[in-house]
This record gives C-alpha cells, sequence and structure tokens, in this order.
C-alpha cells in the first residue's frame, strides 16, 4: 500500500506544482472571488473538497445509524429523519488547507491559494435531537462520524472518518446540524447528499459528508484524520494539535477588471469601492483594515453591523481607495473579538493547515 | 497593456506549472470523473470556464439586443424572451483546451488534464426564432455574439465575443439555442446568467455566456477570441484553422478506489465493471474501445444504443475487465460514424485545443 501512497512530503525548494497537485485542484475547486460579492454562495460556486470519490449515494436505501455508548441504537431512513424538527443555520465553511500553496516549503497536497471558501444557508437535524432520542450513555466522550467515501490516504484504507468531543457535539451554540438541504435544496453530491454533518466555526474537515453512521464511544477517536491528518506539528514525528476552529480571515473581491492568465486586476484613476468578507470560528470580527502599500500602512475599513440571525456567516466590508496610476498592492487583514488576527508572513506547519496569511490583490492603475 | 497582458507563450522544457495556471485551476474546475455516471451533469459538477469574471447581472434590468443587418431591430427583456416558444436539448459540452496540460511544451493557459467536460438539459429560445423575427438582411454572412464579462487577454481589453456563421446560427439540426435554463433551473452564475448561447457538437468558447447582444455582420467576425485566440496553428504568425466541434472522446469512470494524493486506483483481483461515456461534436459514436495494456491491444466495449431524443449527448459504453494482481493502464478509445477517432500521442498545436488524446488511467490490483 505505502507504494502506492506514500507518506506525506515536502515540494523540495523550488520544486514546482506537481501533477498529482493539479489532478486535486481541477477537480476539486475554489470560490471565484468576484462570488464574494453573494450575501449566500450559489451552489456550485461554494468551494469543494472532496479526499476520495463522490460516492454513489441511493436516497431510497440510505440509513443514518447511530450507534455505541446509546441505550437506544437508532437507524433512521431520511424520510424519518426529514420527519424531524429542523432548523436552518448560514454558516460560512472554509477548508483547513486554505492558503497551502503559498507555503514554502510547500505541504503536497491539495494546492489552494485562498479561495477554499462559501457561505450557505444547511438546514437539517440539531444533532444534539438525535443523541438525546439515542440516549447517550454516560460514559460516552466523543461522537465518531463516518461517511461513505471510501480511499486510500498515507497507505490507510479507509471511510472518511472524524469526531467531535461531545460537548461540541451537544451544543447549542452553536449548533451542530445533521444537514439534508443547502440553500433550499437537496444537498448537491459534492457536498454530501444525502446527509452531511455541519458544525459552524470548524474548518471543512469536520463538516463529515455523506454522513451514514454516528458512534459513541468511551474513548477518543484516534482515527487517520483525526490523530495522523489535521494536526498542526512542526515535525512528522510531534503529535501535534489538533485542527478545529476557523482562524479570522478577510477576503477583497478584487476590483476592477482582469487580465485573463495574470488575473492581475486593471482599474482607471479615482475612487474605487473595495468590498469583501470576514469571518472567524472562534469569535466574530470586530476590524477589518486595508493596506493599499502592501502591508506597510493600514486604515479602517467599515464592517457591516453584525446579524445576530447569522453569527456564523462572514460579514460584509467597504471602503473607498483613491486609486493613482501606478501598480499597486491591496490587502485587507480581519481582527476577531478575542484579537486573533491574520499575520503578513504564513503561519508555517507541516500540513500546510490554517494559513491565514493576509490576502495580496495586485492592482494596475492605468494613467489618466 | 502588454506589460500586464503579455502574447500567449509557451512553457520551457520541463518548466513546471506557474501561479497563473494554478490560479486559474483553482478557480475554474471540471468534472470529478466518478461524476460521468449520471445521463446529466448536476450543476456544480458541469466542467466551467471563464475567461474573465462572472458579471453581477441583474435580472430586471436584463436586455438580449439583436442589430446590425436586420431590418426589425430587437431589444428583449426576459419575460418577453421566456414569454417565446423554446425548445430544450440534452448537449454535452466541452472546453476546447482540454487534455492541455498534458502537451509538450505546455501552451501557458487553463491547465486541464481531460476532465473539462459536462452534460446538461439546456432551455431557451431557438435561435433562428429570433433571427427571424429580427428579419435578418440579405446581406449578413455572421451573427456576432457579445457576452458581459469584461477583461484584458493578450492586451487586448474585450468583452467576450464569438461569432457564429448564419448557416450555423440558422440550422435546425442541430439548433442553436439562447438559454436561460440549466437542468430546469435558472442558470447559475458561472454557467452565463441570465442567457447563455448553446451551440451542439461544438467546442464550450462558442456557447457564449452572458449573452447581451447579437449583431448581424455583412463580413466575417474578426474579433479577438474568433482571429487570434481558438486557432489551430502551429506557429504564433500562421492564421490556423478555427476551432469548431469536438473531437470524438470516451472517458471511463475510474473503477475501484482512489489514492487520495496520486489518485491511484485500487481494486481486488476478479471481474470489474468499466463505464464511462463517449462523444463526437461531428457525427455520432459508434465504436468504443478499451485497452488493458496501455494501449498495445483493444477490445471493443458495450455501446448503449443512440437515443434518437439526445443526439448532441454522450453515450454510455461498458465493459468487464478481468484485474489480475499488479499494475494495470486502463485506456477507452471512441470512434465516430465519420471515422474520426482518437490518438495514443497527443496533436499539438500552440493553443492546446481539441487534443482528444486518450485517457489513461492507472490502476493497482492487489494480491488475491
Amino acid at each position: 500500500m505505502t507504494a502506492i501512497s506514500p507518506p506525506a512530503r515536502l515540494a523540495a525548494p523550488h520544486e514546482a506544482l506537481g501533477q498529482d497537485e493539479l489532478a486535486l485542484a481541477t477537480r476539486n475547486h475554489g470560490l471565484p472571488l468576484e462570488a464574494l460579492r453573494y450575501d449566500i454562495t450559489p451552489a456550485g460556486l461554494h468551494y469543494v473538497l472532496i479526499h476520495y470519490d463522490i460516492p454513489d449515494a441511493a436516497a431510497d436505501a440510505w440509513r443514518l445509524t447511530v450507534r455505541g455508548r446509546v441505550r437506544n441504537p437508532l437507524s433512521l431512513d431520511l424520510d424519518t429523519l426529514m420527519s424531524l424538527p429542523s432548523a436552518t443555520h448560514r454558516v460560512t465553511l472554509e477548508c483547513a488547507g486554505n492558503g497551502r500553496a503559498l507555503l514554502s516549503p510547500r505541504p503536497v497536497s491539495q494546492p489552494w491559494l485562498l479561495e477554499a471558501v462559501g457561505t450557505a444557508e444547511w438546514t437539517g437535524v440539531p444533532l444534539r435531537t438525535l443523541l438525546a432520542a439515542a440516549d447517550v450513555a454516560p460514559d460516552a466522550v466523543e461522537a465518531v462520524f463516518t461517511g461513505a467515501d471510501h480511499g486510500l490516504e498515507r497507505g490507510v484504507e479507509q471511510d472518511y472518518q472524524r469526531s467531535l468531543p461531545l460537548s461540541v457535539a451537544t451544543a447549542d451554540g452553536p449548533e451542530v446540524l445533521v444537514a439534508y438541504a443547502m440553500n433550499d435544496a437537496p444537498l448537491p453530491p459534492q457536498h454530501g447528499y444525502p446527509l452531511r454533518l455541519i458544525v459552524p466555526g470548524w474548518y471543512g474537515m469536520a463538516h463529515v459528508k455523506w454522513l451514514r453512521d454516528i458512534t459513541l464511544t468511551r474513548t477518543p477517536f484516534t482515527g487517520f484524520q483525526q490523530a495522523t491528518a489535521y494536526r498542526y506539528r512542526q515535525t512528522p514525528e510531534a503529535p501535534g494539535e489538533p485542527v478545529t476552529r476557523i482562524a479570522p480571515r478577510a477576503l477583497l473581491i478584487p476590483p476592477g477588471f482582469p487580465d485573463f492568465m495574470s488575473r492581475t486586476r486593471v482599474v482607471h484613476p479615482g475612487p474605487v469601492l473595495l468590498e469583501g468578507r470576514a469571518w472567524s470560528g472562534h469569535a466574530p470580527v470586530t476590524r477589518v483594515e486595508l493596506s493599499a502599500d502592501d502591508a506597510a500602512t493600514w486604515r479602517p475599513a467599515q464592517l457591516a453591523l453584525p446579524d445576530p440571525a447569522h453569527p456564523w456567516s462572514w460579514r460584509r466590508w467597504h471602503t473607498t481607495w483613491p486609486a493613482t496610476p501606478g501598480t499597486h498592492h491591496l490587502t485587507p487583514r480581519a481582527t476577531d473579538a478575542e484579537g486573533r488576527t491574520q499575520p503578513t508572513a504564513p503561519p508555517w506547519n507541516r500540513g500546510g493547515f490554517g494559513n491565514n496569511l493576509v490576502q495580496r490583490v495586485t492592482v494596475v492603475c492605468l494613467p489618466g
């Protein structure tokens, strides 16, 4: 298996992108940054990252089982699940590997620049409703979620699996959902049809797609995606810290119009409206600043008022920039209520996780 | 402008993928090949290639104008357009640049491997209905289609524009559509909302998205996307031949399960069902063959009967492969009714267009 599926590696200094990374980049996709204009990302523009294959899911035969350390094991078909009281939450999701391709040395994996994000309205049954119905035993400490996608990763054959501590799984702020709808329509195949987990505030790896089983355990889960992958570590041997909540980030809708190949932006002299979105999975974003001189000096942007109905959704921000002829580098920066902010040098780790390096948009302002 | 937006270039020998190519690959996306299982590609899995930005289209203010060499110029709002008799066609679309990243030297542009394809049901008003209503003048020879997407490409600032000869624009087999729905829903933003052209059998560059104007001309159109881009040429100076219809191709749904990083497939010994799709924009596909020994020998696969209702849609094919332990390279090959087939060496040209090189799927069969 190791010959087919070797351990994780770092690219050599100046090693360019390989065909394996390209194959992932052409399958998976990010949010085209102009689509930050939509409060709710239309399906098809929302980022997607699929570890193995999209399973061939047949809704009429689908069962969600809840078992392990429970007194009342459940096996629910979709009709039964959808007959339970539901909730809808507007949630910003981001891939933990967003920004990975900007790191040096580059962890060899899905090569995101900074577009692996999206915001949708997810409808489903609160997870704590299902756990209450299953009557979780007092010795349970975690819930382990299993998806139907099957593959090989670094030598380990597996169904995709992740766990949550019971305190997170049963919380009501934010409420974890077993979702069956995205933006008022059934989940698209690439977003987990027919069922997926939604864990507001957490990076994408927690939102298990094609969800088919929830097992309560009395010891913490040590499966591949929990203990091997998705850890912040500096060396391959280190146990590392688990990847959990989303670090703050602001993104700017690139202004003006683009060059096809370089994506360099072109504007005309005069005031240019700059707008974008900002989010954090830890606490509300309370400040967005913009630099028009390549992160040398910063001035505040206007941040939309918090919307109490959507605490886990990104917030709009805007400012006006007086464009003058020449080449400029625009950079937004978000800070949250707990003081977390974005670095101007990338926070390196071996997996390339949680890299919330500030965005840098090159804009050429034409002569007047 | 040339400093921001230089001429097209070829990658140097062994020059690896650049960040400009990666930025296109993370914005645009292909069909994950397991999604070949769907007769009709769900929106969000269908390939998408956007030259500039997705325009911020407001449906209530949208107008489609038909003008130039016509006796009765039209300016239609969406309600009026959608009140006209409509047609729905199931059409396979493929990007003309599909396969480009496999070429050597590699044309520097969107780096597709071979996943830039999809099949949808497109609903709209037949173009010839609109042209009849506009009463085309006898001296008109072409219809020029203008989209709302604006950008810079190789030094030329432009709205995306392409033309069709009047004989193609007014044909009824296939019928060109001004489409407003994809798979029974309004067009998604990335597929041209609110209006796009559908030209069955032609590569994607002809299916102008965000369509806002049709101008009839008495001379052939010589705009950038017609005369500079999308030509088959061997040297930069050559006028080249225009890129038009889709060359035949068969794709295989990769069998078994994948390794995350390499996408190598893993199967167990025994009979393995292989299935896929095949299409040609010139004539019906009449033969699909499969090689299990890296294109050395071929045997016929079973091709689904032609469906007269959907002559411009891909066709399913299947065969059974007796997998034995070891590493194998599987390759399908399509041939159409006019004898066009797929090469086993890539047909090189400077733009990387129409490269219908056969697919090569590496499969490891485990010991029994």
